[in-house]
């Protein structure tokens, strides 16, 4: 039984490689998550837990993937951004989504109980995910900049709307409809006049969703006699800020500055093959390890 | 904030729909799976746990997608063969890749522990997947065919290199070099005179590897008034049988016929609505019920 | 100056192989041609003279591509089909497209005094084409199918249209007016009555537009000590009939056979080098040398 | 015979629009020019009046299609570069390819008495077309450059090769053996000491290829009154000079820029409506009217 009668088979096979030098976006985003977050009792308007192990998963996916810059993620969906240079599975579209998305839905079930220590995980969830090209510095930034529009404008939707429903105690319909064609600051004097809520003082991993990138932080090393030393070290963080502005970018000019460099590769690659993180946490940001926590 | 004068993004994604009536074959592939089998102490040369996880994955994502007509696995990989009528999610690749991926990788890793309850998950795994059009019915057997033959000829391979490791105490190069250049006959005739091995005595899931179809099975219902009567109902059934020869296809017309009625269809549907599967299991065959036994 | 620093910019260039085992066809329309008729005064409804300058560029055309099994053209519009097994410039989209329409269009313009004598060419005209799959026989006879039946519709109306103008002495306006919302019977009917014309005996090459295709003919060949017998030959002509019932294909079983035999593909490229043609012509049909007289 | 029943196969084109904001170049090549070239008698190792007749062609391109903001030529091969916001056929690759080829050649064969006015054209000539998309600026600048260097190498080549068998009297055997391995200054000095050629001194159109870009000339116009008053003009215009450096690219600021103001964009669609050029020559450039006379 020669198998090469059959090889022939293989000439069906396309070449999916993307165009050289585009910076490249997968969106992952969850299928059926309206029921999903029902059978599982997500807490409305926003599911802290949720975003935590969305966080998660996506943390895990960069830590594997070295040329992602940064992530973006809201709700149910995140986005990946890949350096204009990357060869990445020499750039094969079906390679890039599909090993992302895979080992995105992997950790989401992995950590599951660690996030939702008491809920147990019904049936496996699933997600589907994209690529798109984006040729120039200035698009992939506004291609951010409309998926963190989209969190504030739903968010601020949906904050309304649950109030009006869980202490209004409005019907979902009579909410919707008390909605209709009101504009931000109308939501925002709904929220203050009628319930005491002052929009802009809920926490900012609702209203700007969370960006995951790669930092540096400087840690402890003691060497053989005793002395210590520190020394930099790469490590993936998760921040709740604005990325519209030219601010954020100014300030973490890495990012678009593309390829990582070797070292950085190296250090990158020898993180995955397992070595443990110590992390370091600020109050405004997470990393792994809280989230391990 | 408007969101409208970021909108113009969008304008990057691009049409990735397959062409209409060709057979659509996804295969996926598990990624770096040499060290997560290490990892997680797999069998060698085969794993019945992880053969049975596999099927298992592979049951899920057809039960979900109903335009799936025939699976085929082997190893850490499996295919699955989408009606050439299929109008699944519009026939757009990434949809197709994506969500097939996914839908397995959260399985296995959610069903891990009832074919693994004694070893712990260490790490999320991952696959990636591919889909490839295939024009006509006899390519696409083809195709099925390749993957089969490419089972036999791995398997065969196997149970030798692993018989003289573990029981002839040859180290991995020798047992390399003492298999270099023979053929099927050779590899039969080292088994018997050797180590007392009938090839043809060794279980068909690994010979032939695991073919996901659906079936129809009897049931007994029984009525408001006692009385017991039979019904037919669809299930999804894997077999570990030949695929090459014609009698497989003979025997299974509803296979090359494609579409699934709108009735059958309908079934589908309510079942994946969390209908409980009452399943029968023959000899030669396993269910989703077995598996989960 | 090394030219090897600039070479980077061919890795942007992609990869447009057509799926194999699939009927390629390549249609090349006119661009712009209801102001080229109207500048060279093309007769209405039907130039016979540009019709016959579209079947010779067409015939052009299949005497160069040697995987044209058949080719179909009507107003200013040719459909070519490539056997589905060939591997004409490696199934490459943009090869196979562009050749094509040059080709055409060179040969339009080189063969214009022959069909327009008394017509000078007043600028050059343009073409555009485009290559769709068709996985089986049935629906790339479909295909030719729509087309034909679009030419059908076509002339019938544009018989009644111009009548009712040049004839009848009604307006544009006025004739689109009394054509609007009527069926086949009625167009026959009005022609037939009001005209005396009875629409069946009008040429075919208006009602079933062109088909190119191989055909086979005897001809007489001499030898030195002056005998003669009768040799086949190769040769390209064009048919105005029915394509849409099985009869056409039932008589020509070697169009949908696909590929050429070696002897064939041989004898059709020896005719490229330039062999000159002495062409046999039926009542029915045409040949090159008929349009070049 | 209605003809919906078969429009479905219309559901096997495919949508083949490229990325947006990519700089797109088009470039067309002569299929088989080699024995085009023989047969019609062209001049070693460059016929003057087949550059002519190029440049006339692409200079009809150009005209036709109004986001063409440069295009450069080079022996039997021209590349069109449309500016990167070109929203021209809707960007459909295709389109694109085809038009431009079918315009191209039909230029070539209508405008070949005119170049050749005592050479017959023996048979329509064909030529291919490909399209690829650059994210930057500098990748499609480095794109002209591969093709320029190309053009030097080359000619600088062909230059010694046929000074050696026109004049040196070797065969095309033993020139190629003369020649193999020799680098620029070299074949500079081969020139000069055994010919008295000063390589320098070769005419640009041979050295440097052609450049067709769009410009502005200042016409006299005469009033009702007959008064006589200055006014600008777009043209399409012809160099031979080099577009690798800068300098170019400063002195023609308006080639990156991109897109057309709309009044230029109507000015261009006005000539093209027919609209007779007077055209005003420089020495250094060719303009249509030159190329007419």
């Amino acid at each position: 039984m020669a198998n090469s009668r059959y090889e022939y088979v293989r000439q069906f096979e396309s070449d999916d490689r993307l165009l050289p030098s585009t910076w490249l976006v997968v969106r992952i985003d969850g299928q059926g998550f309206t029921k999903f977050t029902a059978k599982h009792g997500f807490e409305k308007p926003n599911d802290i837990r949720a975003l935590h192990l969305m966080n998660r998963a996506a943390m895990t996916v960069v830590e594997h993937m070295t040329d992602i810059v940064i992530a973006y993620g809201q709700s149910d969906e995140y986005s990946f951004v890949f350096s204009k240079d990357t060869q990445a599975f020499d750039r094969r579209a079906s390679k890039l989504t599909t090993l992302l998305v895979s080992q995105f839905t992997s950790a989401y079930v992995f950590y599951w109980h660690e996030h939702f220590p008491d809920t147990e995980l019904l049936f496996p969830p699933a997600f589907d995910s994209r690529v798109v090209m984006y040729p120039s510095e200035r698009i992939m930034r506004d291609y951010l900049c409309w998926r963190q529009a989209d969190c504030h404008i739903n968010n601020m939707y949906n904050t309304c709307f649950w109030t009006l429903v869980q202490r209004g105690g409005l019907t979902e319909k009579e909410a919707e409809r008390r909605l209709r064609g009101t504009l931000s600051r109308d939501k925002n004097e709904l929220l203050f006049s009628e319930y005491g809520i002052n929009y802009n003082a809920i926490e900012n991993i609702f209203k700007k969703g969370s960006v995951v990138i790669r930092d540096r932080e400087l840690i402890d090393v003691v060497d053989t006699v005793g002395k210590t030393s520190k020394r930099s070290r790469g490590v993936v963080r998760t921040l709740h800020c604005d990325i519209i502005k030219d601010a954020f970018w100014a300030s973490h000019p890495e990012i678009l500055r593309g390829k990582l460099t070797r070292a950085q590769r190296k250090e990158e690659r020898s993180r995955q093959r397992g070595i443990e993180l110590a992390a370091e946490a600020s109050t405004a940001t997470t990393t792994s390890e809280d989230l391990k926590r």
